[in-house]
């Protein structure tokens, strides 16, 4: 089975380093269309995509250069103001309505992001921002809350594909299939093996910080315990400064 | 600008009849293979994809018939799995894994919708998932929680492209911009014009019930205080019976 979609989402690779050069209006006007006809609940579009390619911004707050960023956030502010012109009640600021929204917003990233690799842009998506302020940056009013960024630029690179779990790891048939030790060693034995194929210096420096495999790099590493509190911390104040509630049942 | 994947993208719409022709595995296999191709946070692939095509489970559990549903779990059991059997600790049931995981599984699962899109099978979301209890249909363990469900199926309908809200209100440049009340009600005004489009009758019935506007009948209606409190509660169940922490601030 092969066709040009297809081949565009076989193929997505995060891009992290671009040229100098711009994207004008125009095209990030053609992407981000493409994320508003993603399918969103209640056809309510509870998010906003927020467009910043202006060089002295995209320089002050992003950790590499790009030629714009594109913030989706969970936004019930808008749809908000439409009730209170309608004398509608307002009360989308619950879990349901910000997990929904958040689930809009994100895919009307993705169709971004796939639009822009479809005429040979290249994207990178960024985790961290659901726990910044946006606030003071983007100037984001109440019920809105950051739920992706991603920069976008001209490819300076061509990575390859990164390494994926085997499919039978992630899809499961009929029913969630909760796996054996064997199973999940064979699963992570590719991800297990690129710590051992570390030069013997890199490894000893690892070990004299406690870290013997990739598992633990990661969970005493970039991915460690103060790093998940501090980013828990972010939602939970944006969540309150957006006035999202109800998550503590 | 024009290329298949663009018309991919702006030609999405809902289906939501199916005909009885079932979708082979092989065809589930690479649509969700191109799933698992989707960008995915730190390359943890914090999810799991649960493909249900058995037509009994579905008539039991399902609002309509389908020849196959998808369900996207956040899923940080299997790496917690991986962390046990290399000593690393596991800290990853806090805000900041949960809402990444969830971005993760819901752009893998939009991307098995592209696909299935593009060798023209339909699609649609149902968002009520979140609130749904999996442990006993699917069988889905800790640290595991349903971020999303779509069915698939051969079209049996051919419905227009939905309405969406012009560009300039969901599609922001540099900064947010906050609307006056007057561009409110311009964006809403197509919107607003539905309520008045109906039968006499039907807006009679409707006003009898204290509903004057399409506002009003979104949220007095169909997505009314009460739904969203039970879908609510539903999820905050969801997010403690998982072992998801933190959200309480």
């Amino acid at each position: 089975m092969e066709n040009p979609v297809l081949d565009c989402l076989l193929n997505h690779r995060s891009i992290r380093r671009f040229t100098a050069d711009p994207i004008d209006r125009e095209t990030l006007g053609v992407i981000t269309h493409a994320g508003t006809r993603a399918a969103t609940a209640g056809n309510l579009q509870g998010y906003s995509l927020v467009v910043v390619d202006d060089q002295k911004t995209l320089e002050d707050w992003l950790p590499l250069k790009a030629a714009a960023a594109v913030i989706a956030l969970v936004d019930t502010y808008r749809m908000k103001r439409w009730f209170e012109l309608c004398d509608a009640p307002f009360h989308f600021d619950k879990p349901s309505s910000f997990l929904i929204s958040f689930w809009d917003a994100i895919i009307a990233l993705h169709n971004t992001v796939i639009a822009a690799e479809s005429i040979g842009l290249g994207a990178v998506y960024i985790g961290g921002v659901i726990s910044e302020d946006m606030g003071e940056t983007i100037g984001a009013p109440e019920y809105t809350f950051p739920a992706g960024l991603v920069l976008l630029g001209h490819p300076d690179q061509n990575p390859p594909l990164r390494p994926r779990l085997p499919d039978e790891a992630v899809v499961h048939y009929d029913r969630y299939h909760v796996p054996t030790d064997d199973e999940v060693r064979a699963w992570y034995a590719d991800i297990d093996r690129t710590f051992d194929e570390k030069s013997d210096e890199k490894r000893a420096a690892l070990r004299a910080k406690g870290i013997h495999n990739r598992a633990q790099q990661i969970t005493l590493g970039r991915y460690n315990e103060a790093i998940h509190s501090e980013m828990s911390t972010g939602i939970v104040d944006n969540l309150r400064k957006a006035g999202f509630t109800g998550f503590s049942g």
